[in-house]
Parts: structure tokens; C-alpha cells; sequence
């Protein structure tokens, strides 16, 4: 048995049998491959069984074995003939409650095919996790839900392989980051204990499934491996988040943090890890603004602000005429106004700094960021000071859960080498503008490390990897979930933070400070 | 967590979740059964998955788990209230060619249900293994074997289960015994290469599938449990007989036959098993003589013969008119015969001795067993010098393998301290007639040890043993299989076999042997 670069694949010469070897053909195979794997336990699937000895036939017993490797076995999930020129593939799945993203890689190297996303199809029934597991307790509701979800995986698949001159049934191997709430309608499993004390998912490691018995329309034989979840709130994204990061495995201590409507947050290093999850809004996503909106062409990506003149300096995604603007413009556009002061350090909008920006609808202040002759809409871009409010909300929880979780294992947040941003969103993050506002701390720039898509990154990851059962589960079993208690400390924390960059000025050093007593006294509340 | 007198069913109290122990559901029913099982691998389908949290949160945590063991892992079979009144029940299968027998027990206590069996429905597709195997090359052919047995099963089970007022969704474990060809039909699993040389099948060590992916329609989450196959001419249903004998768990060396058209024979002790299979032909059960027939009422099954009279003594099976004779009457009949000086000992009828029991019919021997008066069928009931002659050349191909097994190990067969007789039919079989013949050694009458249905008896005994995959796979293992060859020294022992009992007298003390220069000199060829 020669080895291939990826453990995936084996390929085995037998001997064929003879009146003085008639072991079975199953036997002979399994025995070369646990040979060969080092290992006493393969497990061949009873379609595979019907199919083998025509096959080894054919191929004169020698064959290309996929493979995928359970807890305690190893799975043959497939076999071709040496010099069969079809891949084998492997599909990671980011099970996003908004987006779901597919990455197909060639199992025999590792190599990325190609990659698609798509919206979640259940945004129909519901638009976020909450509203979801609601529908999924009417009569009928979960199976709905899960249908949703496998139909749409289903068609992007076929749609993702077309593109890439595969076909479905050259995948073999499926890894699945999902949250905890989004795991288990993908796999049809009640989640309704999830949203209820004392928050209880159904499951926590649910391993490695046939894709058939899931829906999945790929090959027969095909696996699934669906990463575990800490918690009801800390599921298999920042599972693998951490899988790709590779936090476990640094000796440093370092953060990792995925910034969204929840924030979730894992310390640690290659001894211990600690994570939290909470609350930080709406608001950093932009979901809370009236111009706020996904990123996609047109949308305002950076924006900055001329300190003397005021005039906004926009940039949109793809340079077409703005018509809204995506979470990391938001944070990018509270950093310039607060740099400019055209806001003071409570993130109320300065009338004498915004002069023309300024304009009352229904009685509420609001900035023009795009006046509507510039807007791709036809009416103004604007943002208000209930949006700033919420915003500045946001970014203190954000700061405060970041505090909270290093202050409970005794480390302060400069003690962190490393701070990796996971999420695609995040990714998009300005550093800089994050800390002038005071959302992230002021740690050197080259220590913020963006990962992308880290929930996608780390799924890839395990297509590639033979132990990454073992190390995903270590990950997992070592996780402390630190719950976070909203008490005097943590609200004293959050007060503090609510101010720009915050409070205490000396953790800010890099961020210029205006002086409380220059607030005007006419600044809209 | 508490034992119950099965392995099979464990009843776990959990602590009910809380805020300070939010393990998920099935994390918490794993890790107490990995507590109360000592393994760090416990199994739970998706489909249990979803029947989880409700059944967990209506019995207050605290259930019956259903439980089996493969290889590597323990499986979750199904989950139940303490105090759900509805059984757990085990399903033992012995696939036979021509019969299957089931047999339900309770897998609380291990206790015995209910029996029942039924035609192999594949008899209207082939008489034997080789007619189906052919059938099963045509296109579709396999498939309908397949389909044939399963749904004679799903049947039978059915009407079991009614019988023993059960449901076919208590019944959790299944196992099944049956030889080599009959477990690939079963399987829906090619057969074809078993009949081909160098006869091979394509699995020897099935193991454990799900009832549902083989069709079996009983609880979704049943395991079957296949026993394994040596070779194709040994397979499951001896495996299953040498489990059930404890031949491999014994100091002394003993032998087991199974007595049939095939002679399938293991000799050995807790260190060494020497297994054999040979053809002796369908004579032994009265299957080529046109008065033999399966047991059944009016079925000859015992004769004896007054040696001064010559007047025939039989008896039939539920005690009506006899209408044929079934395997162990044919032994019976020989026997008598040739105690009565009927036959000499080369099995050539006598005529003076036969007087007006001989007839010629076609020109050819015949002697009257049952006059037409006296018989059911109100014909003549009739054996045939050609049927004679048949029946010493299987008998003495059975005491040939007997001969040749024990020699290749240095023993002889008086060194078997007991002998045990496998299979239904040859549970049947008088010791004693046996022996006369020269068909089964001369060794004392109490070292004769019938098991009635030994395979059936195997896959019972699997259903109530924690460990019988290890044991039986071990059994396998340790297996040597000697291949019959049909060489000089085979000839020469066939040859001496070839007189009543046996040319060399002194094997056989016990019985009255005639001079050979008794024979008469008409005696009929």
C-alpha cells in the first residue's frame, strides 16, 4: 500500500485470491487497509459490499480507497480503480443562520475547487435563530426547516460541482461548522430546549453521520461530520474557528473573537481555553441602522472624514453610487466622526462640528451621510443619533465581554500576543477604527489577525487533517464556558466603556482624546 | 446506573439539567452509559436523536436504554421508560436453504417467546444453493432472491410476534445464522464467485448492520448481527452450532458434525479447531430414494426388524398410515437390514433372506418396506438396490471426512471424548443405527450429544451473551479449514468405508459382523 499526500485516499494492491488464499474479497481488503492505516478496526458500508467484487474484478484488485476516519473505526467511503480519472472530492459547509458558504476541495491534495454561497433559504420562515426555533415547534415546523436547509445544500452542491466539472457523487467527505441552534435543524433534531432554561442543546458531539440518512445528494457512501458545540450559544462555528486559528496548539495566550450580533470570544493557549458568548446588539452589524445593509456592490465599505473641512471621504464596494452601508463603513464612520468630533466621547452628535450634515427628521437628529443627489437610492444616506446610541451600546458590551473573560482568568487584555478576528464580517474590520471607538483594545495593529470566513476555514481544515476528530474533540472537551453573569461589576465595566475609546483613557493611548468638559452644552441626547 | 440480568438493558437515572450542568441530552445519557458500561464508546443513531428530548423530559430522566455491541462500540438500540410495560425483544434466525426457524426472547431475561418456521420462499426459485446462485447471475435475479427471503422474514416475524402478543418494533436485536450462500442472499450480496474457483465470497465477517438498511421491518434502531463465514463451503450456521456446542471453550477434544448432503465437521479444543466440508451426498436424508421425504406426519422416522421373522416394526411420526420415510428412518431401515441379514455387507439385498419383501420393478431390486395396503399413499412404499448402493457410498464419504479430519490432526477418532451432532436432521439420527453402519465410529452411546437446531441454538445464545462477538470472532479466527482433497489416500479409506460396517471389523466392535464369505452367491448387483 503506497501512501497519498492526504490520508484520504490509499491506494491497495492485493494479491487476488488463489485456491491457497480464498479469503473473501471484504477480508482482503480490509486487512490490506488495516495494515496499512496501522489500525484494527475498517468498516466497509453493505452498499459498498454489494458493489466490491465486480469492482476489484475490474480493477484487478488494485483500487483507490476514500476514507474518512471515525472515533474508533475507519470508514471506507469509497473505492475506484487506480487510473480512474474522476476525483474525489471533499465539501466544507459554513452553516450560517444568514449565509451558508461551500467550499469543494480535491481530496487527493487538498486543493481548493471552487467555493459558493447562498442565502440560508430559511430566512424565509424566520430571520433569525429565535424566530426559527418558534416555527420549528408548530406542527410540521422543524421538518420544514430542515427540508429548507438540505434542499438548499442540495441544489448548491449540484450548482457548486457543474461549475467545477464534478459531479455530487465525486464527493466523499462533508464537514459541517454550524451554530448550535443551525446544527441541529440541519440535522432535523429539536431545538427547542436550546432557547429555554436551562438551555440544553439535544446534542453537543454529534460526529459523524451518512450523508444519505442526513439528505445529502452526494455520494452513497459519503460521510458527514458535523463539529460539536459547547453550549447552546458556542456551536460548532467557533469550534472550528479555533480549529483554524490554532489557538489550541500556541503556547502563547491569545483571543479569538467573532464579532456579529453576538459576540463570541475564546482565551487561551495550548493549555487551557476559556470562552464566553453575549449579547453586543444589532448595532456592529449595521442591522439597527435605516442605510445598513449586507455587504454587496454599492454599499459604503470605509469612509473617512476630512478633520478641517468635514467632507466625507466614501468608498463603496465595486465603486458604484452608495445606497447603504455594510457593519465595518458603520464602525469606520463612528471612528472619523469621533476623530473629526463631529460626535464628543458619549457619541452625541456636535451640531457647530456637523453643521450642513446635520438635519431633523420627525424630530430626531440625524447626519447626511450621502446627500441624495449622490445616493444611488435618490434620497439621503443618513444615520441618527438613536443609531449612534445603539451603536455606542454595541461596542461597550463588545469591550466589556473582552474584559470580562480576561479579568476572569487574571490576565488583562495587553497580555494577549495574538488577537484573531474570526468571521467574514469581522474580517472587514478596521482595526484602527475599532480601537478609536474603543470596541477592541488597543493592542499594536500587527497583532490583529483577520481569518476570514474562520467557521469555513477551520470546516476545510478537518477535510485535510486525519486526526482532526481527535484534535476537534480535545478542543471542544477542554473549552471552559464562562457564563456571563450581567452583575454590578459587568454593568460597571459596560458604564465605562460606553464613553469614546472609553473612560479610562490610559487604555487608549494610540487614540486621540477630547477632554470631557469640552462637550458643548447644547449636544443632542 | 443498575444491572439487569442481561447486558442488553440498562436502566440510567441522570441528573436532571440544570444552569450549573448544561451537558446537551445525549452527552449526558452517553457519558453515564460510558460510566455504567466501562467503554469510552457508546453509539446513538439520528433517529433516536430526535426522539431524544422529548422521551428524556416525559420519563424525568431516568430510562431503559436498549443496548448491543459491535466490534468497537456499544449501540444504542432504542430507549424506554423504567416502567414502560412494552418488552425488549431478541430475534435468533436460522437461515437455512430448504427452512428457516425464528426463535423471540426476551432480552431481559433471556427467556424464550416463542419458535416458529417457515419455507425458505426461495425453494420456488431453486431447489439448492447452486440452482440460486445460477438464478441469481440472470438480471434482477439477486434482488429477487433477496427480496423473497426478507419478505419471509418480515412475514414470519410478523406472525411470531402476533402469536406471542408482541409488535415487531420491540424487537431490538436480531442475529442470524445461516451458511455462506444464504447470508450473501440475505445480504443482497453477490453470490457468485462462491461457486467459482478459487470460491470466494465477498465478505466472511459481516458483523453488524442496521435491520433497516437490510430490510428487516422491526424496531428502526434493531442491529442484525450476521455470523461469519469460514469459507464458502463453512459458513455461519456451523460457526453458530460451534459456538452453541462450547467446543472451543473445551480442554478435551471433541468433534461436531453436521449431518446433511454436505458433511460439514470441526474437531478441535480450547487451543485448535479443524474444520472440514465435504459432499456425502443427498442419500443420508433419504433424498434420492422415492419413497424419502422430509419429516413430517405419516413420516417413517423408526425401524426395526425382526431377525427371525423378518417382520418390519416402524413407527411414523404422529402415529398415521406411513406415507414415505425421512432421513434418520432411512439409517433406521439400513441398519436393520443389515442386522437382519437383508442386506449383506456390501448393502446387497439377500434375496433369500428378503423373501417376499423383494420385488422387481423395471427390472430392477426392489424391496417392499410399506405394502401397498398398509401404506397412506396406497402404493407400494419401496427401497431400491440403487438407493442402497447410494446410501453406503454417503455413508461411507461421511466416515471418510471423519476418518480424514481426525487423521490430519494425528488423533483417531476414538480419542473424542464426546460427539456432537449438529443440525436438526442429525439430531434425529439413532446413535446406535448410525454406528452399525459403519456411518458414524463405534464410540460409546453416551459420547453421542444431538443439539437439535444447532445454528438456531448459536444465534440464541449470541442474543444473551455480552461478549459473543469477540467470542465468535474468535472462534472464526482460530479456525483452520483442511480442503478435502480427493487423493489416493481419500480413495483407499472410501473404499474400506464402502462395507457394513467397515472392512477393517476391529473399528467397529459393537456391531455383529457377517463373514464376507457368507454371501450368497445370487446376491443382486
Amino acid at each position: 500500500m503506497s501512501k497519498n499526500s492526504t490520508p484520504w485516499i490509499q491506494i491497495v494492491t492485493l494479491t487476488p485470491p488463489s485456491l491457497k488464499d480464498n479469503t473473501a474479497d471484504a477480508d482482503r481488503l480490509i486487512s490490506a487497509l488495516k495494515t496499512g492505516l496501522q489500525t484494527d478496526a475498517v468498516h466497509l458500508d453493505l452498499d459498498l459490499l454489494k458493489a466490491l467484487p465486480d469492482l476489484l474484478r475490474k480493477w484487478e484488485y488494485s483500487v483507490r480507497c476514500f476514507l474518512f476516519k471515525d472515533r474508533h473505526r475507519w470508514l471506507v467511503t469509497g473505492i475506484a480503480g487506480v487510473d480512474d480519472p474522476r476525483p474525489s472530492a471533499g465539501l466544507a459547509v459554513d452553516l450560517g443562520t444568514t449565509k451558508v458558504v461551500l467550499r469543494l476541495l480535491d481530496l487527493s491534495d487538498g486543493r481548493t475547487l471552487g467555493e459558493s454561497g447562498f442565502d440560508n433559504p430559511q430566512l424565509a420562515v424566520g430571520p433569525d435563530i429565535l424566530a426559527r426555533i418558534h416555527f420549528a415547534e408548530t406542527p410540521g415546523g422543524l421538518q420544514q426547516l430542515n427540508a429548507l436547509i438540505i434542499a438548499g445544500l442540495n441544489q448548491a452542491v449540484q450548482d457548486l460541482c457543474r461549475s467545477c466539472r464534478l459531479d455530487p457523487q465525486d464527493i466523499y467527505t462533508v464537514t459541517v461548522a454550524g451554530n448550535t441552534a443551525m446544527t441541529h435543524l440541519f440535522m432535523g433534531v429539536d431545538p427547542r430546549w436550546i432557547i429555554r432554561e436551562p438551555y440544553i442543546p439535544v446534542i453537543n458531539k454529534p460526529g459523524i453521520f451518512k450523508a444519505a440518512e442526513l439528505g445529502l445528494q452526494v455520494n452513497v457512501g459519503a460521510r458527514v461530520f458535523i463539529f460539536p458545540n459547547v453550549a447552546s450559544y458556542f456551536g460548532g462555528d467557533l469550534i472550528a474557528g479555533i480549529f483554524f486559528a490554532g489557538l489550541h496548539k500556541l503556547s502563547d495566550t491569545t483571543i479569538l473573537v467573532d464579532v456579529g450580533t453576538n459576540a463570541e470570544v475564546v482565551v487561551g493557549n495550548e493549555n487551557w481555553l476559556i470562552a464566553c458568548a453575549g449579547a453586543a446588539g444589532p448595532a456592529l452589524e449595521g442591522g439597527m441602522t435605516k442605510m445598513g445593509m449586507l455587504a454587496g456592490p454599492g454599499v459604503v465599505d470605509r469612509i473617512s472624514i476630512n478633520p478641517d473641512t468635514h467632507e466625507f471621504d466614501l468608498h463603496t464596494i465595486d465603486g458604484g453610487p452608495p445606497k447603504g452601508i455594510c457593519g465595518s463603513g458603520i464602525i469606520d464612520l463612528a471612528a472619523a466622526l469621533f476623530l473629526s468630533e463631529m460626535i464628543d466621547i458619549r457619541g452625541k452628535l456636535v451640531p457647530a462640528a456637523c453643521g450642513k450634515h446635520l438635519k431633523k427628521i420627525d424630530g430626531l437628529a440625524h447626519l447626511v451621510v450621502v446627500p441624495a443627489d449622490k445616493s444611488a437610492t435618490g434620497s439621503d444616506l443618513t444615520i441618527s443619533q438613536a443609531d449612534l446610541d445603539s451603536l455606542i451600546r454595541s461596542k461597550a458590551a463588545m469591550y466589556t465581554i473582552l474584559e470580562t473573560i480576561t479579568t476572569s482568568v487574571g490576565i488583562t487584555l495587553k497580555d494577549l500576543s495574538s488577537f484573531f478576528v474570526g468571521g467574514t464580517f469581522g474580517s472587514f474590520i478596521d482595526p484602527r477604527a475599532a480601537i478609536a471607538i474603543g470596541m477592541l483594545p488597543d493592542l499594536p495593529l500587527d497583532s490583529y489577525k483577520p481569518l476570514g470566513n474562520s467557521s469555513l476555514g477551520g470546516a476545510a481544515l478537518a477535510l485535510t487533517s486525519v486526526d482532526f476528530l481527535k484534535e476537534i474533540d480535545g478542543i471542544r472537551d477542554r473549552i471552559t464556558y464562562l457564563e456571563l453573569n450581567v452583575n454590578q461589576d459587568f454593568m460597571n465595566r459596560f458604564s465605562a466603556a460606553k464613553f469614546l475609546p472609553h473612560t479610562n483613557a490610559s487604555l487608549f493611548p494610540s487614540v486621540k482624546i477630547l477632554n470631557v468638559t469640552d462637550l458643548p452644552p447644547d449636544a443632542y441626547r
